[in-house]
Parts: C-alpha cells; structure tokens; sequence
C-alpha cells in the first residue's frame, strides 16, 4: 500500500476559517452593520450574522431582497471597502477558538492533510491565518482563487485539489449553513462547529452530519468523523 | 363590565429590553468579551453570547464553572465596571429593532398595557428605552427593583404588578432562553424572537409558546397571541 493510498482513506479535513478556527464572526457582523448603515442601510443585527460566511456578491443580493435599497455597482464596492475598515477596528479583540491551534497540530501528527477555503479575500484570510501560529503550512483557499464563494462547492473543490484528495473522501468543518451547503453540493460531509454562534438545529438542518462546539470539541471526537490515532 | 375587567381579559405583555426592543445584543457580548479579557479570562464569543440576558450574578457563576477561573467580589465588581465602560464603546451603534416603536404603540392604542423588564441596571435601561421614543411611560423595572433578575420570576413578577394585571394573564416577550424560562416559572406565556441571534429551536425547547423574527415580525401577528383589534 503506497503513502498516498494510506492517507486517502483517511481522507482530508477542509476548515472555514471565520467561527471556525477563529473568533472572528461578531466583529465581522457589527462592522458589516456598520459598513451597511454608513451607506444608509440599516439591518437588523441578527439578520447580518445570519448572512456573514456567503461571498460578498449574494450577501449583496440577499441585501437587495430584505432592504429593498438597490444597490449600484459602485456602492457594493464602497460597502466592501467600509467593512474592511470597519472590521480593522474590531479585529484587534479576535482571539484563535480554543483547540483550534491543537486541532490542526493532531492533524498533522496524525497525517491526515487538511486546508482552509474562506469566502474572504487573501490579505484578510492571511492575517487570520497568522493568528493561529500554525508551524505546518497548509493550502488556503480565498475567493481571490475562486469565481464563486460559500454556498457555492468551489472553494472546498479548490482545497481538495490542492490536497490531492478526492473531494468525496473529506471532512468539511465549519460554523455557518453555507459551509454546511457548500459541503453538500461538494459532495463532501459536512461537520457544524456552534462557534460562529448559529444554533445546532440550524446547522443540522443545513445538513451537517455531527455538530461541536468547537474546534476543542472536535478534537475530542475526531473518532467520530472517521479518524483514527496512528 | 368594569374598563379593568376589559383590559385584563384582553391580558399584557412584558418585554425583554436587549435583542428584543433595541438591537444591542452583539454590542453586549464583544463588551463581554472585552471585559473579560482585561480580567485574564478568555472565552469564546458565541459561549458569552448563550448567557447574555441573565442576571450578572449567575453570569459570573457560570463563568466560573467554564473557565475553573475564580472569582473574588473585588474581581466581580470590576468585570462589571468593565463590562460598562466597553459597552459604551460599542453603544454608538446601538439602534432600535424594526418595528419597536410601532408595536408599542400599536398596544397602547389598543388599551393593552405593556411594561419593560430587563436583567440590566436602571441608568443604561432608561438610555436604551430613550432610544424608542415612545411617547407613553410605561412601567420599568430593572434589576435595581429586584432581588434575582432572570432566569428568575422577580422582574417579570414585578412588572405585572406595576401594571396590576395577574401574571397568568401575560405574555412574556424575549429573545433569550433567560427569558423564556424566567416566563415559565412566573407562569406566563413566553413568545421567543430571533432578534437577538439565538436560534428558533432553542427559544421553542427553553418553552417559547410562538417564535416571531422581531417585533414587526410580532406586530404582524398579533392576533396568534390572543390580541384583538379593538
């Protein structure tokens, strides 16, 4: 049995990154509330937690629907750029989930490959990266590679590739319904995390086969997704 | 038939404050965290999220049981007065919920009386209340009134009284679990909104009677709580 037959039947893990590995999604959500409300669209908040985790242009969309505000190519691009700076003045509080850091360290002892695919852009996703103070690099997938984000399958078919491992034989984690659609349309298994702050009944109704709390919770059951120690 | 005996017939309603009328629960959890931190005690954002609403004391203790973190009385105070002045930071982008204003209003035109009641101190819960520019007063009672504000019976207790209607004729509205169960040990009828981010599941299994998205949401559908058009 050659190395590379041995690790695809382990499978791979494919991570969101935001409410995933790291305690961002709060902040993402007051600075979109913000961003949105400077251009004169106000949200409840709820509403944009909702939403936060599906790429800009649908996020975009769905605005349209509930707001009714049209909303011209030019303020969508201005309402990105608000958030960028709106989200510079809360990221200073976002902290690694707890395990998160350990996780992906078990992983890699263990050589079950895994990868990040965020629906964000590649300098944001690189800082958050950082956060974790991973020793192993490891492929990051960012809607810069892809045409469609979350719900959409790219990002996660992206990160399989990069991987080398059939799509098929991976494990998606992540804390929103549009990690967990985009895992099914993937064809990949969809594992909730409750860390981005959508309840469990959320996530197993958008098809997540188990749900943790976090990425700690997770470690403590990798048996349950199919992963074996040594 | 006495204008008393109409109006009790027709019943009240209690409401939450935060995540309920005005649109400050996020606000309250980065707050949380923030203050937390500056106490050395790390936690995920969505865990403080889950027991925002409850009373400060048991907040503490159940800090206490998640972190193994001991919390002395100097300690706790401090946690509070933090807790205060990062709220004040975030408080600039506090705003009403959709629909706030026009559901109370909607109550008093239809004679049904409605009061405030909230796990919070009086000075912040009167500035939140402002923010609703309703012209009527209407009783509130916060946890300066009370000995044990929620999930404990007092304030919802306290509120009823204030308006001299008996607790079995109210509908409690909130948008946490704190709520819903302080609602049920007061025996009255608990309506749960998503406005302050838990999801629909949790407020149905902490006992909420209907599940409404926000109080527009609520004023749309006022007659499923037994309330008639004049």
């Amino acid at each position: 049995m050659t190395d590379r037959g041995r690790r695809t039947e382990r499978g791979a893990v494919l991570f969101d990154l935001d409410g995933t590995l790291i305690d961002s999604v709060y902040q993402h959500v007051l600075a979109w509330r913000d961003a949105l409300e400077a251009e004169g669209i106000e949200l409840p908040v709820w509403g944009i937690h909702r939403k936060v985790g599906m790429s800009g242009g649908l996020f975009a969309r769905a605005l349209l629907r509930e707001t009714g505000a049209a909303l011209d190519v030019a303020q969508a691009e201005r309402l990105q750029a608000n958030h960028e700076d709106a989200f510079a003045r809360y990221a200073v509080g976002v902290r690694p989930l707890p395990g998160a850091r350990a996780l992906l360290e078990r992983l890699t002892a263990l050589e079950v490959p895994w990868a990040i695919a965020t629906s964000g852009r590649r300098p944001r996703a690189t800082a958050g990266v950082q956060l974790l103070r991973v020793a192993e690099a490891a492929p990051l997938i960012t809607h810069d590679e892809v045409r469609f984000a979350k719900p959409d399958p790219d990002l996660f078919l992206a990160a399989a590739d990069a991987l080398g491992v059939p799509i098929e034989d991976c494990v998606v984690v992540g804390d929103s319904v549009w990690d967990l659609l985009a895992a099914r349309r993937a064809r990949a298994l969809g594992v909730g995390l409750l860390s981005g702050g959508y309840g469990r009944d959320e996530l197993e109704r958008a098809g997540a086969f188990r749900v943790y709390e976090d990425p700690v919770d997770l470690l403590d059951h990798l048996d349950e997704i199919g992963i074996r120690d040594a």
